[in-house]
């Protein structure tokens, strides 16, 4: 044993090690998971459904456009994750105990041996802080969240009355005495899994309040706490990836659901405002009154109630039988939703190319990563060796 | 009215500009703090003190040594505060309910006027994410945590069993009956206000678990949270940073406790292994079996305990009289431990000036950000006045 | 001013005089919700409807039966809340700043005045322990929980998909374009509310860990989390018992699920071995052949797979088509389920006859606690007026 | 296999069964934890101590008053303990999957058979409700967070500014080095521990949030949290049961320390109002001007303020050198406060001599728990066998 060595900045140097190999393997799994989103998309940009507000039906939308939703908040994930990499992956070996040591290291040298971006450099510093943990824990949390989000689509959509996928058998279980129901554990476990990464988290904000410097005891407790949440969050993407690309969507039923609610309707007001030049509060209220009698209207029915509430027809402004049936195909409709972000197939198909370069780029991210560590790790062994053999 | 814009956009868009406002503050604030700091650490870089592991003495530092241990902590808090920073910093608007709009609408334009940095461009992620706020109030809390472990160490010095340090009257109370104790009220509010950052940290993990996509209205009891979190954490930094700006040190009560419980054992084990060349594992038994007797053992007395575990003398080995006063001499002690991130004043001055220049290149940073969105906000209120005019 | 008296105590007394307050009226608007259950329940003993796991059909039950597993759950948090207030209802005056006082003070005496229970006698612990906000935080937080899963059932219910209730107009927001859509803001925006009430449990924790005594400034922090989380109790429950007295319930969407999915499967099992006295595991297999054809299989069908599975046929066992027709009509399915909290009409009357004993103790409770402190109030006006007088 | 039975109220049930039997173990632990506070009590209702508020020395008391107040609270966790047990010792078993079943089962048998002092009638409820998880989970963290700041106290006071206690080797860590060096590491370590309660508390509270009914696979998740919060809370008490039991307490230092501060400034007040009736205000004023000089003033130095702020001396209104003597002696003054639950030794003997028939009592509920459930373990022994037989 060496005194410029202590168990204490050796177990922070140990954790962050670890941690940090846990962190790239979590790296590539939210990007394949977020390539399996994207792929699943890719097939569906003209996917006709329903899309929800308060869980009511609200617009026409495509899957793709919504399966992104999920995609954009994993990418941010991703980010999250390196962010917290580059403050894990600092090397606190040589402050001992708390207070250095005077034997004369290189903490440089072995930084760079140990394949570290940098030095955690105050030596105090270095063995108290777990603030790494609890970012990392707080990232976990939140891709956890975002998680159990999909988690629960899974299971409503599973559900007989929504019926908008099938869970493949792997992910699902069913009773010897009922085997057409297909209870959707899977994505249960994983919305009830996302209470380790909460309690982790929480398990190590208590452990850290209030704690004088620098090393005290309580520390040891904290560990285990990401260990935990890390597994649980590894598992969940890597189950989630399995999940998506083996369920089987039921396109029929997606299509139907589209429409119904009258989801057309801010579409066809808007449609009054572009082509007769009426008010948006004016168009509202037409399409207010029609909404409370049908969920089809006509031209003629139009006219009728434009003529109470505007003292016109619409047709007498331009507005067409072709142009209503327009607003109210839900095709039509998702198609004029094109600007950034919408979910017109046409911008879908762009919007998925710049995700997939995004992709590729977080792709090679992962790799210089990894190149790093790898390339430390083979100069280390190399200068243990040639120490060995002087 | 305009159906091209929704309360659901207009929602996020708005949290987003005032966040980002709030987290400058933010910024500024840190940064203050961090320089109070390096400037008391910068006067007292030979103020000598015990440092601590499990709250007992273990060996002598220096009270810049201590200061910077929590300034490095609060730069990482800074970091994670930009980080943040980047994720609030999108733009939402145009998403409208969730589907985007039929509009023509050009996004980016409306994300430029509003000096944003980019789009949050899938429609339905941009309405239904607050993933941004987890983040945040994690990063507040993590800040709000250090901030504990400060305010924690304050309460401790000031009790008169330590007497390390006395708080300003402005951060302290005193009764009328016993004006000779002074509470350190303020250094307690704050520990306890990291209770607030906790909380709403736990709410908004709360709201948002298993929320289905789009926008769902558990939303409107997330942002309280943030609000009341960002303020919290904000008074706190400020406050902290009056605390330490006034607070006396006691520098001579810690000069006296940096060597109380024979802190300086390690150093003294460590000059024998330098200076005879014996093995650590003896070093440590000779200077165990000195502890049990004495505080401060001379020459002779090592030589005899040398005797009983090695079978000769340390002298006989090199060690001189002069040798064992400078180990166990705190000065020369501290001076010794002169690697980087080490007690040591001269190192300390290193890296308090290292630390200047991090500082500087943070101030500008900080000034960027103001720039930008003070900027876009003169752009758009030019824009303004010429669609007016217009 | 009187030093027998100090802040410490008082402000203990005063959190406890105003909880005990909150208290006694959150146990009225329990009560009252779960009344308005037991009502709902009593008009619906013979509503059928699906009973879920795993957010799957499973078996038929009764509207009655679900009501009143919520009706149980608030039960409990009923009883919790009078344990809770056993505890908050315990008198600190006369502890003073912590080491009560050298006059001599009668606390029994003022307890008594201020209708409290007993005294909190030990006076260090009297001005030092918020453990009952802590274990009331607690409560409310289950409280909150059971109230959440009430509301994720009335925002997934109202869904045009299940389509099992209208919400009333009042606790829903419809939008001027799409007066049909109703959204379930209200139960959306309590199931939010929950973050509130663990948001504050969490801050209680994380402000009272690791205080050493006594009193701490800390504590300061503590109380507004209280005040926050029992008034978004209290209006929760209040707006939960409106939510389920107005909403319209749909008999005839629930009785047409409530066969949907065979979930009558498990009682045709049960047929097969009362009647035939073939084992589980037979007659499982038998029915689970049937359910993947079809999903009302008659005698004809069964018995041509009994043949296969048993090798003969189960009419030759005694099973007639009647006894095939009751096990797969809901009605008579349900109707079998009459042991102890089944949801057989019969036995669901005994229930509810038997909870709206409970239901009345409870209030004989609630008035004998309003009593004790209304009568301590007009006992202390009477001897402050009396020591007015002398 | 029985379609009475299924896996959801037997898991439920199982449950029950287990934690009823952590909880009686728990509660004789608590118990035995208490029992070693009154008795160090018992035998320093004499030893004087400072008694802190915010950390500062506010006034002296004695070593049994502070012990006390930590009895008090456990006793309340005890009882917390108790209540949780009532609900938890439930049984939900005959409830089937959650629609009870067409068996005539007798649900009452099999509850009086598990020795279950009710059901949980409901049998929705009876496999959905985990309320009984979150109230133990709380109940444990309310012990942690008491156990907490024992745990706290004990490593300050191990401090080498503190003194006032050195803990038992067998609850301190040395080092080789430094083996005069005594780490509180146990103490530190339980201190930690806390978060493992709070984090399991927020895995169960996340876990349950907004689930519809009845079963969801995500419950399953939740148990492995209570099992681990329950071991760890268990093994805390016992713990600090041992280091109670075993610390040497360093009377003397106590005894010095009980005054440092003008300690006895509230007290020399106090006398002043009661012997020479002058209002508080003026009393406080007074002493306020002698503290910021000395902290022994004398009866010629009081005289001489009083002039000043009086206009009289005190000595002329009957005060006597005697009477200040006493005021400022540590001993008379803890004496004096001999009202309910205050520190005056003769007042704390009558208060232990309470608390230990309290302890019986609670001794007896213990043994009546075990009574019971160890009974109807035997009589269904006994009851299996005759079916055996028959």
């Amino acid at each position: 044993m060496h005194s410029g060595r202590s168990r204490n900045d050796e177990v922070a140097t140990c954790i962050r090690l670890v941690l940090r190999e846990e962190l790239t393997g979590l790296l590539e799994e939210i990007h394949e998971l977020r390539q399996t989103l994207l792929t699943l998309a890719e097939k569906n940009t003209e996917t006709l459904m329903p899309g929800f507000t308060h869980m009511q039906h609200a617009q026409p939308t495509t899957l793709a456009h919504h399966l992104c939703a999920h995609e954009a908040a994993l990418g941010r994930d991703f980010d999250r994750t390196q962010d917290a990499y580059s403050r894990v992956n600092l090397c606190p070996l040589g402050a001992a105990a708390f207070a250095s040591t005077g034997f004369n290291l290189n903490r440089k040298r072995t930084q760079e041996l140990l394949g570290f971006e940098g030095l955690l450099e105050n030596s105090m510093d270095a063995v108290s802080t777990r603030d790494f943990l609890i970012e990392c824990a707080s990232g976990f949390t939140n891709l956890m969240i975002n998680l159990s989000r999909m988690a629960e689509e899974l299971v409503i959509w599973s559900s007989s009355e929504f019926n908008f996928i099938e869970l493949d058998d792997m992910y699902a279980s069913t009773s010897s005495i009922m085997p057409q129901k297909k209870n959707p554990d899977t994505a249960e476990l994983m919305r009830g899994k996302t209470g380790v990464a909460v309690g982790a988290l929480m398990s190590l904000i208590t452990i850290c309040k209030g704690l004088p410097l620098s090393y005290n005891r309580d520390l040891q407790e904290a560990t285990p706490n990401i260990w935990r949440s890390v597994e649980t969050v590894r598992a969940s993407v890597r189950v989630m990836k399995g999940m998506i690309k083996t369920m089987k969507v039921h396109p029929e039923v997606l299509a139907a659901q589209s429409v119904t609610g009258f989801t057309t309707a801010t579409e066809l007001a808007d449609t009054f405002v572009r082509e007769t030049g009426i008010p948006f509060r004016t168009a509202h209220q037409i399409v207010g009154m029609l909404a409370r009698e049908m969920e089809k209207p006509n031209l003629e029915k139009i006219d009728s109630v434009a003529e109470i509430v505007l003292g016109e027809s619409l047709s007498s402004r331009g507005l067409t039988e072709k142009m209503v049936k327009e607003a109210l195909n839900p095709v039509s409709n998702v198609k004029r939703r094109k600007i950034a972000g919408g979910p017109a197939p046409e911008e879908m198909r762009n919007y998925l190319s710049k995700r997939q370069t995004e992709l590729e780029l977080n792709r090679q991210e992962i790799a210089t990563l990894k190149d790093i560590t790898d390339s430390a790790f083979e100069n280390l062994l190399a200068t243990v060796n040639e120490y060995r053999k002087a």
